[in-house]
């Protein structure tokens, strides 16, 4: 085929969907390195490096599609674009240790404007203890865009991957969700409101919660920490970007199982739910479809449930069941809905 | 300094050029992982992996800036994307073995035409025996953007930076210069008369070398494995992307040492030489400033003459001599003349 004719023969790429998408593009690849233990489909690739494991994820993030500057620090976008890799590390029940940074600015950007940026980049590296260690500057035709990658490292037998769940294993989460997705809500809100009545200053005091989390995300080094304290290791993991249940069906399609989780169970800040009631929505679809939560979603085997039970910070939300039980959602009325997975797709935006 | 001071105290980012940019965006970051060998500055991260070090190296390659889809099959944007990057694992002595990438795209392409980057991507990986291990497929607002991150493996002791040259070293390069840069003036010229006179077909059989050389190099794992077989481990080493003069000058900086090259045994190909000389351009010139080469351009110990004298492929161009000497070149009349740096700055374009 050429040239003409690819440009021609076209299937537009919102007909299929980020994951359907990668899944076509990447279907074909053999990894034929030995030190390759595992390629796409996890939140981070793990190579063997001789006595542990590196782990490589990467990331890009794109103005327009993924931040909006007009209510982003560029500081803020800074620290965030590092925190969603490092997730994604601690995400494999490792430990993040370096970045590299790739950054593409249209001529609209000025030094300054970058300085910002990477005062976000560093302070995130100084919080996490992790080294930037390479990238890459350049001019782009339009925007911001940001790529990073994130590499850590692992024991050999601590790595914790999406398709390791088993039928009665307890789902965990870690934090709350929805905040992220309120907070995106509020400032879409007042970025209306702006362009209509630029005099009218935004009201934003009384959202900082949910706007923080949006603006500021934390990754859960701590619960990893907590995890590895209590000699717990996840028998499947993944980080909360997508929403909590596009990442429940990853986890179930990669492990060959069923989950069936308690909407009662489903952690939920008093703000964001608050939050929730005052747009008219609803708290739990909030928490399963908003996404950016960061938060870690694992399972753990029956019989880690006391090195669990009294940590901080972890709600047990449901448990995973056999694959033809489906992937289920028991209302607090007790009643059951299957549970669809609603990702955000940039595709469709 | 708020969001709008930053975007009004404004320094253009074409003031400072890329690598000042860098400089002056990283000289606070410091390294606290022990693991951490190498950062910012040479061709790739080092990161010391146990028994081994791991190489990481990332680059962004912007539609517009880095390359011209209309005259770039998709095919060879995927191939060359992945030798580019391998080519600076290459430039540190090592051997790559994974990679990840990152693709933007503007809704203008098609699933069809990602997978034709994805096919020359997955045959770069397959010639040089590298894997694909993970990446990220988002839209853009605008053109197309790659970002690749490519690791790579060495022994701790065959690890070759841009900073270990010594006076006396000698200066290799390997292959012939100033070949793209020529196939990019032909390319420019026929899509310019191709907007005059649409109804001409472009005459590109002549220039088959220049051309290939430009839209699908090669990255030089032959020279890697032949200094090893040879036991030979350069003092200093870098790939050539932005051209000749400027990656001696970076070795010069690096070492802390001055630079004699001379004139007529820089090797340019007789294609090469004759499409300069058509063009009215001096052949040294395109070779020195032209880049986009991908060769390598390293320094050995005079010891290690023997070991390399009689490999295919590798010219002898230098000395490394004492910093006060500065940077020069000998002209074929045996004139000196102060070499500049003067590469690509995508910022001036």
């Amino acid at each position: 085929m050429n040239q003409e004719e690819t440009f021609n023969t076209r299937t537009d790429i919102s007909e299929l969907g980020e994951f359907n998408l990668i899944d076509q593009l990447t279907f074909e690849t053999v990894l034929k390195q030995p030190t390759s233990i595992k390629g796409i489909g996890d939140d981070a690739a793990v190579i063997d490096s001789g006595d542990h494991f590196t782990l490589v994820s990467t990331d890009m993030l794109v103005e327009g599609i993924h931040f909006d500057l007009s209510y982003t620090p560029l500081k803020h976008l800074g620290y965030k674009a590092i925190i969603v890799n490092l997730s994604d590390i601690y995400a494999m029940n490792a430990v993040p240790t370096q970045v590299t940074v790739s950054i593409g600015i249209s001529n609209r950007f000025s030094v300054e404007a970058l300085e910002e940026i990477y005062k976000g980049i560093n302070l995130a590296c100084d919080s996490y203890n992790v080294d930037l260690v390479g990238g890459d500057t350049t001019s782009s035709q339009k925007g911001l865009i940001l790529s990073i990658t994130a590499i850590g490292v692992a024991n050999k037998g601590q790595v914790a991957y999406r398709s390791g769940a088993k039928v009665g294993d307890i789902i965990c989460v870690s934090g709350s969700l929805g905040a992220p997705y309120l907070g995106l809500h509020i400032l879409e809100r007042e970025k209306q409101i702006f362009a209509e009545l630029p005099t009218l200053q935004p009201k934003l005091e009384d959202h900082q919660y949910v706007i923080s989390r949006l603006l500021k995300p934390e990754a859960r080094k701590d619960i990893i920490e907590a995890l590895e304290q209590g000699n717990c290791i996840p028998t499947s993991m993944i980080d909360i970007s997508d929403g909590l249940a596009s990442e429940l069906h990853h986890i179930a399609r990669q492990s060959g199982v069923g989950i069936i989780i308690e909407e009662a169970k489903v952690p939920i800040h008093p703000d964001a739910k608050m939050q929730a009631i005052d747009f008219g929505l609803d708290p739990i679809t909030c928490a399963l479809h908003g996404g950016e939560d960061y938060e870690l979603l694992f399972t753990i085997s029956p019989s880690d449930f006391e090195a669990i039970r009294y940590l901080p910070d972890i709600s047990i939300i449901g448990e995973v069941v056999t694959r033809n039980q489906g992937i289920k959602l028991i209302s607090e009325s007790g009643k059951e809905h299957v549970l669809t997975s609603q990702g955000w797709n940039h595709f469709n935006q």
